[in-house]
């Protein structure tokens, strides 16, 4: 009987399985110590975004932490379109992820864990709807300090989450969409899955360390050089915001999304603005033209089944 | 036919099941994000250790990440009572743990999710063997800050572990056996599952902030008080180990552990010194006397069998 993957598949134990089933051992690290890595691609219109890119990532993170994956790197991409042949979707969310695993029975040698691969596939996620992007997102400034670059390095792409989930309980009550949090010295560090960017008088700002290398930062880097706006990696205290002609926010889930209000206050008229709005339309289109793109193979869809 | 427990049970979705076929979704964000919070009772000579402190501190810090149990506290007792039965472990490692769980078909909002309950027990975990003990410990001071109390809240026993597993790879690297974290002022706080002690001129010292309230360290105060020790809850600088008589480390999981060196250098004689030996015989003693102890139900277990 064909397994239902509607909803999503995901890649666990060597085997495909309706994302809703897919499960993780209670007892591995990955969990009971947030001991993991991920890595993030998407699919647009049937191709794979950058996805060399983030196996070089991914591979680099991994190792980074002293994990192994069972897989080699083309073994890793072949699981990858597999994966997003067998749910057939033209948009998706694509996560490859690594835990550390258990070690052998009577041991608490996390040098002996065996490490786990996963993957999983899900429709095209947006941290912010297509409606909201339009209105342009409402944003806090949150006082908790992102986990800092001295505790983990933020350019592993890890799980530790709570302080994200913790400034977003205070945005939703603030009425606002998402957060960003800052560094121990009040400057901008990054939100719950994006990097954050500020326009002012033509120029684009971003915070230079303490953050993910987002991949669709580099990505907005790239769409500056192209069209002659400058940019730079700084310290941006968290107050500059106020004094910004536009801000937006860069993700793989979303894009580029464009910030109408800061802690209730409008960034410029209070909706999406030129800059923005033209690196947004750029993303899109030249990502829809094939850029950077890689054709999902979904004939793999058949020879999985077949397995 | 009967499940085999004799490696241990977990309490998923409702069920009793072996420990090793325990699994939560992978997608559940107390795994995607870290997002969840345990609390860790041991069992010894059929007795719990505190279960009311634990099931209280368990209450207090899932209502601050904003989570609902769906069992109450006398539930909460009943299963883990149950759990323990089951197994028929004398000596147990019993965590309970809530996670975020999933926001609804099409909803990323964190408000909306269904938290999730689980136990588990396995047999009695020592961080240190008693072998080990009876020597003392190599520590070694590492240089990566712990999470910090601006990031998370270090009362929330949460599963931010990065930090202690990169910091526990560099100490069997250098041929100790576990590590204490510092903060950005390099002041002691915390190791992988254990606070921290020095003992100088007879008087106690630990620190006070910026690290968990662990009840095996509220039990050394406890201690301290019965056997007129002095101590102090300081911020301790990390050069003041060299200067310690001695070093010891406190856990649910190991109860009172000396230790003989700090980075290579000999603490005291280089072996467990008499106050922390004094105090390790005491913690033993009264828990195998019933102590703070409420015997394990283990009827229970034809009880559940029988569900």
């Amino acid at each position: 009987m064909d397994a239902d993957f509607s909803k999503g598949v995901a890649f666990v134990e060597g085997n495909y399985v309706p994302v809703e089933e897919a499960r993780i051992s209670l007892l591995d690290f990955g969990f009971l110590r947030s001991d993991a890595n991920q890595d993030t691609v998407s699919v647009w219109r049937g191709r794979f975004f950058r996805i060399e890119d983030h196996l070089d990532r991914f591979g680099r993170n991994i190792a980074r932490l002293r994990m192994t994956c069972p897989y080699d790197r083309d073994q890793q991409r072949e699981i990858l379109h597999r994966a997003v042949a067998l749910t057939g979707f033209r948009d998706a969310y694509v996560q490859m992820l690594m835990t550390r695993g258990r070690p052998p029975a009577g041991s608490r040698d996390i040098r002996l864990c065996r490490n786990n691969y996963f993957v999983f596939c899900l429709p095209y996620i947006w941290i912010a709807s297509p409606e909201r992007q339009q209105q342009g997102l409402d944003l806090v400034v949150s006082k908790i300090v992102r986990v800092p670059p001295e505790t983990v390095d933020p350019t592993i792409k890890h799980y530790h989450w709570l302080d994200f989930e913790m400034s977003l309980f205070d945005a939703y009550d603030r009425g606002a969409d998402t957060c960003v949090l800052v560094d121990r010295d009040g400057n901008l560090t990054e939100g719950p899955g994006f990097n954050i960017f500020l326009v002012k008088d033509g120029r684009l700002s971003t915070p230079g360390g303490g953050v993910l290398d987002g991949m669709t930062r580099t990505t907005v880097f790239e769409l500056c050089a192209e069209t002659n706006l400058d940019y730079a990696m700084a310290k941006i205290p968290a107050a500059e915001l106020a004094q910004a002609d536009e801000v937006f926010l860069s993700s793989t889930a979303g894009g580029i999304m464009p910030v109408r209000s800061v802690d209730g206050a409008a960034i410029g008229e209070g909706a999406p603005g030129p800059v923005t709005l033209r690196l947004k339309h750029l993303y899109w289109s030249k990502r829809e033209a094939g850029w950077h793109g890689a054709p999902v193979d979904y004939a793999r869809a058949a020879e999985a089944a077949g397995d």
